[in-house]
């Protein structure tokens, strides 16, 4: 290629980066994989040179112990670029299921298994204005033998030459063969793979420049294009208009005894999952002034402070808005052997997101599929997971609003909010069902809690969250 | 107490907190520690329940594998709260000073050293406007033995009584000689120690808030009182005015020549550091078009993509303005094994920031000995260190100005502001005197680098990081 055409092909790689970093539409995620050999550490550093380097970031992943004790996907969506950004992934995902295949790490079943994950990992980031460029790098396996001998040869060479790559030579053909299944597993209309053959001397930089010039300038917004609505296997469950026929109040002395034995047990549970290390994720959800404050209380002081944090969603920020929506739920997920409460969590992004029109409805009907393939993954991961609803009744709240604007430490607590969302209460409980009945499933069900007296709500949450310690841990 | 007193004091730490987060102009650090048996667990649990927990953090640290491949400090730097925020720390950096201590895993000059540590840190985030609020727990040895054995007794708190804690019952002497030391070096006007009586049905929670409440209420811009410019052993180092008298240009065939060496045995080197566990740090600084990006591809093609990060540090984002000025730099650091490179530095802090009058002569004075503390840090852990400057004439960077003006690809590096840093270049050199006089020290020297002809700077730049490695690596 001419220098002159090389300079304009290098003008408008730059352009594009500097157009995407000043409109933060969307973010670029360039995935390099393939053979042993095939020069990839060149590419990059020579798309490194190209690029503007503040504004992208190379992830070439060891997993550390931090990344083994979450969820497989963590390590990926805790490092996805905010829009308005490139991140290049070498290897990533891809190299994972390749050379896990490869060295039978992964059996042929989960190998499969993973490509779905892959597919759907990769849906979720078109569906977040992710632009996915994935790049193959092909290589004969005679020539790459050819040239990894000619590399360690030469003294200023032989150190690119590593024992890793001797090993992937010599697993060429399964590798090949692995790569097939891979490419077709994840092919898509909007993210194609760019195969190239990256025998010694060929020029990569060009093609994959080009590439990834029409893959930045040509992406609309992506039609969310993925089946809505599997439909998962409902157990039964209590509807919230089932809720009426209160058992009568609890006095104060037997609340007392039980909460504390209750703790109690719930303290030895908690601390032998933390000794298995074993995760897990308390998820708070509930009508505004259902107690799930007061019983979060009640909840935590049975644990260890040094093996739980409380998580409170609010509206994202800024800087969250920059990431796709399930980014910040990733970023708190507890680590093996640790606890985490969610004080309401990614279902607001069927709730109020859908309720106040936050988002449109092809994304919170896309949404139930996406909080169960994320519910999966804490599931596949060994996570016990405990879902609290937390429900009263309307007129419950009323009263509980006006006692919390007369209590002075209540009153920052009442909000113009709180009547905003009680004004739409229809709305709302119409999304709690729907809710309810996508993603209530034997694997991962909803615990409806009757919360119009505070004191047998919070005696049942502890109740259900030692259920299910009781059921994984396997005890009396 | 009465009700009535306590619902007010209630409402007073509640305002007080609401007020701190709506005029973020401080963060508060609440460091509880002391004896065992004393109901810290209980005295969180109840803050937890009189703040507002969406403000509030508790921070019971135990160590993980990320934290220990960090510098000590690291595991505190970035657990810090934004401004606005309350983080309680349970025992942090006093507990394991106190049971380090106790356990002999610090010796007694050790012990000695982290104490003159924790005052400089703690001295760090009263400068950065943190209110620091610090609680010893105190109990006398035999009643803190009755005290758990009736813990134990009851089948409801048995849970409570830990290993863990007869230990510390054990050594309560040891401990209690400890923490009189500890709080001896650590006492200061601005953040005293509170030391109450934790005797079982002793109300810990009347005079902990009492304090809260003080200390959040009277807190005004605390003075900067540290001393300023302790004075470094100086090696000898050249002038910025001694680089006259430039060697004649280098060849471009001997130059590629010479690169694709240092290259390799830079690689070589650079893969037994991380093979050792070593973390490394390159300071890159310099005048704005003194080489320093294309300097820096030379030097990470090199290394693997896996074990380096280059870290470009421009003005603070929003949410790094939250926090303490060193804390984005904490961030950063690299962890054993692996190589961090700063384009541009925690040096900002006395070149921009003092030019362009971002912050007052105190702050930036006093930077010059925040800055020594920051990278004997990274010493102490065994960090190789290596800082660059990369100079040039002032004429050169007009003709390199000039030259990026036409240059397609390099335009948008060029800015009114780089015009605008131009135009103060004496008052830059001035700085740039003074730094390199502060922070020039044998343990960590500047590498002043002459970069008027660029092929020579990037072979420099190669050559200086790869004495750094041959000196610790203590190889040939």
């Amino acid at each position: 290629m001419s220098n002159r055409k090389q300079e304009k092909l290098r003008f408008q790689l730059l352009s594009a980066q500097l157009e995407l970093a000043r409109s933060e539409d969307r973010a670029v995620v360039v995935l390099v994989t393939g053979h042993a050999g095939t020069g990839k550490g060149q590419l990059i550093n020579r798309l490194n040179r190209w690029l503007e380097n503040r504004l992208t970031e190379v992830q070439a992943l060891v997993p550390s112990e931090e990344d083994r004790r979450r969820p497989y996907w963590w390590r990926y969506w805790t490092r996805l670029p905010a829009r308005g950004r490139i991140s290049i992934f070498v290897h990533g995902w891809a190299g994972d299921a390749l050379f896990g295949g490869a060295a039978r790490r992964l059996g042929k079943g989960s190998f499969a298994d993973r490509l779905k994950e892959i597919a759907s990992f990769e849906a979720d980031l078109r569906a977040a204005d992710i632009t996915l460029v994935k790049l193959w790098l092909d290589i004969d396996a005679d020539i790459q033998g050819q040239h990894l001998a000619k590399l360690e040869a030469d003294p200023e060479t032989r150190w690119q030459v590593t024992e890793e790559k001797w090993q992937r030579h010599s697993q060429h053909a399964v590798i090949q063969q692995l790569g097939k299944q891979l490419r077709k597993a994840t092919e898509n209309e909007d993210s194609p793979w760019l195969c190239l053959d990256a025998s010694p001397d060929h020029d990569l930089l060009t093609p994959v420049v080009e590439h990834m010039v029409a893959a930045m300038q040509g992406t609309e917004k992506a039609t969310i294009a993925r089946p809505v609505g599997r439909v998962p296997t409902t157990p039964a469950m209590p509807q919230l208009a089932d809720l009426a026929g209160h058992d009568s109040a609890i006095d104060k002395a037997e609340y007392c005894e039980r909460m504390a034995c209750a703790q109690a047990r719930l303290a030895e549970l908690a601390r032998r999952a933390v000794w298995r290390g074993i995760p897990v994720v308390v998820v708070f959800e509930g009508h505004d002034a259902a107690g799930k404050g007061g019983s979060i209380h009640r909840l935590t002081s049975a644990l260890d402070a040094r093996t739980y944090r409380v998580c409170s969603i609010a509206a994202p920020s800024e800087q969250e808005h920059l990431y796709p929506w399930q980014w910040r739920f990733w970023q708190h997920l507890p680590k093996d052997g640790s606890v985490t409460v969610f004080d309401r969590s990614w279902y607001g992004r069927v709730l109020v997101e859908r309720v106040e029109s936050l988002i449109d409805e092809p994304e919170w009907q896309l949404g139930y599929q996406q909080i169960l393939d994320f519910e999966d993954q804490l599931l596949r991961h060994g996570t016990v997971l405990v879902k609290l609803f937390l429900a009263i009744d309307r007129d419950v709240q009323l009263k509980r609003f006006k006692a919390r604007a007369v209590t002075p430490h209540k009153q920052h607590k009442l909000t113009e909010e709180d009547w905003r969302n009680r004004a739409r209460w229809d709305d709302y409980q119409l999304a709690i069902d729907d809710m309810l009945a996508a993603t209530h499933r034997s694997a991962a069900p909803w615990s409806l809690i009757d919360a119009n007296d505070k004191r047998r709500a919070r005696l049942a949450v502890l109740h259900e969250v030692t259920v299910k310690l009781v059921e994984r841990l396997q005890v009396n």
